[in-house]
């Protein structure tokens, strides 16, 4: 997937650009261009928060997977950014490019797996616009609210946090990346029970999603190979490392908020998957891997970039 | 612009296929698809719009236009919902779907396009999505504001009201429709000043875009073929009630408000061109034309479409 395109001016290139370039200033503002949704003031206790993704058919998924869960897919891994501020997904606008190939038993395909996805979370879909285009492109933005306790940014991870993550990584694009379950309700447990200090969605990759809190935060980290939770599906540590798609929440808490996290896990009170994976250190950016046989190695931030 | 896929199913059809099947109702959510923008009640006194438009290439802007251009249409077409609505735009998403070909000056056009537009309505924009593409997509949606008394809706124009439209059409698509001016002034000044029934802007032709005023309110219309504003651009009548893309504002008030209108325009207080063309009637979803020699002609409701 890493293309000429890639090497011109990177993702996250571009998103500094239009960042520095787009980002009229109001009070309202609390976070523009640079996480995984924007969020706004409306009220003392509720915030509001706004993302978009968009899926293009060879680049998201292939021509011949199955239409019900691309639009299952599509509504996923917005509901995921939401679930990454410590937000709940409310309302939803889809942007259609629909191929002129399509026949209504298509749209019907299509439509079910939007459906499936919306009802799950309680998502509405409140608009949308439909154009015919050569391939297949679904853009969906969703608007969620959160409480100020309740939210997340990239941007506040402390040395000596504890890094978690939930579930399993790697291999998510051979099957699971259209069917994964966002983690919204693991997010609302977790945001109403600690306080967190720093969350993304891992939609790239374990190492360049943790890079991105680390750059946000001026802070680097340390982690285990043992401790690193590899789904079945992946072929080895590298997949889990730098496949993406996988749609884990990764976050950081206090030490202090770490242990009480830990303690619980051990008791088995947290009925979802959840795995100590390293911690904050003071390093801007850096990565350490230690592994097996306890040497240290800096990983690189690269990962599955959409170009 | 018309092809098979049309055919098979209309933007029409689509839109109320998916307005059936995704729409889960919510208490706050006032009006969902159907609609320039969905409305949400946020608190007594503001009501929050949300609207999207996705430009494709090759569909809505030839690969060859000034991509400075492009950006700002991509902004201005979400404006102009917001506007029909009676609402103030606010933020933006943007989803970027960017060909492989593009370098960074075409980048910087694209984000100066965009910007002037923003600059132009203050509107900031809090978010978005980069992907590679063959061709490029900009999908923009935009979060307004609407006091509640200011919202003006398709579905609530009266036999007896007295039909306006803003500005000039047809022939927009050979020049203007990539620099055009969204009516968000106007629309504060005529729902500040005036009590509209209804309301639309002009994407796909005035005739069509009345017909959906006319089955949104189960009314029809009669509209004079002297009173319809041609631009110059346009190659006669025909283009000024098919063509579309002429993003001008099309709404419907009470036949008494209507006199207090046509008296303000007769005084010189109105500082935008704005022309009476007809009035509703009872006769559903019909459109009559009354041609110079007062004869009475039925319009199909066809326009442009983007399919």
């Amino acid at each position: 997937m890493l293309s000429n395109f890639y090497n011109k001016f990177s993702e996250l290139g571009l998103i500094d650009y239009f960042g520095k370039t787009l980002n009229i200033k109001k009070p309202e503002i609390l976070k523009g261009i640079g996480d995984d949704a924007a969020v706004v003031k409306i009220s003392k206790n509720k915030y509001l928060l706004n993302t978009c993704d968009m899926l293009i058919e060879g680049k998201h998924f292939r021509k011949t997977d199955d239409l019900c869960r691309v639009g299952y897919k599509a509504i996923a891994c917005s509901l995921s950014d939401i679930a990454a501020m410590g937000g709940k997904p409310r309302f939803s606008l889809i942007s259609l490019g629909i191929p002129e190939s399509f026949g209504f038993t298509d749209i019907k395909s299509l439509s079910r797996g939007i459906k499936k996805a919306c009802d799950k979370f309680s998502v509405s879909v409140i608009g949308g616009d439909t154009n015919s285009s050569h391939k297949l492109i679904i853009d969906v933005s969703i608007i969620g609210f959160v409480h100020p306790r309740n939210l997340v940014l990239r941007n506040n991870a402390k040395p000596g946090d504890y890094i978690f993550v939930t579930g399993s990584l790697g291999g998510s694009i051979y099957r699971r990346h259209l069917e994964f379950l966002p983690r919204v309700k693991e997010s609302q447990f977790l945001t109403n029970k600690f306080k967190l200090h720093s969350m993304i969605d891992i939609s790239d990759g374990l190492v360049i999603d943790l890079w991105r809190i680390l750059k946000a935060s001026g802070v680097g980290a340390v982690i285990f190979e043992n401790l690193i939770p590899i789904h079945k599906d992946a072929k080895g540590l590298k997949q889990a490392l730098y496949m993406g798609e996988d749609f884990e929440l990764l976050f950081t808490v206090s030490e202090k908020e770490g242990r009480r996290l830990l303690d619980i896990i051990r008791q088995g009170k947290i009925k979802f998957p959840l795995s100590f994976i390293g911690k904050v250190i003071h390093k801007k950016s850096q990565i350490q891997l230690i592994d097996k046989n306890r040497k240290p190695k800096m990983l690189k931030p690269k990962g599955f970039l959409h170009f």
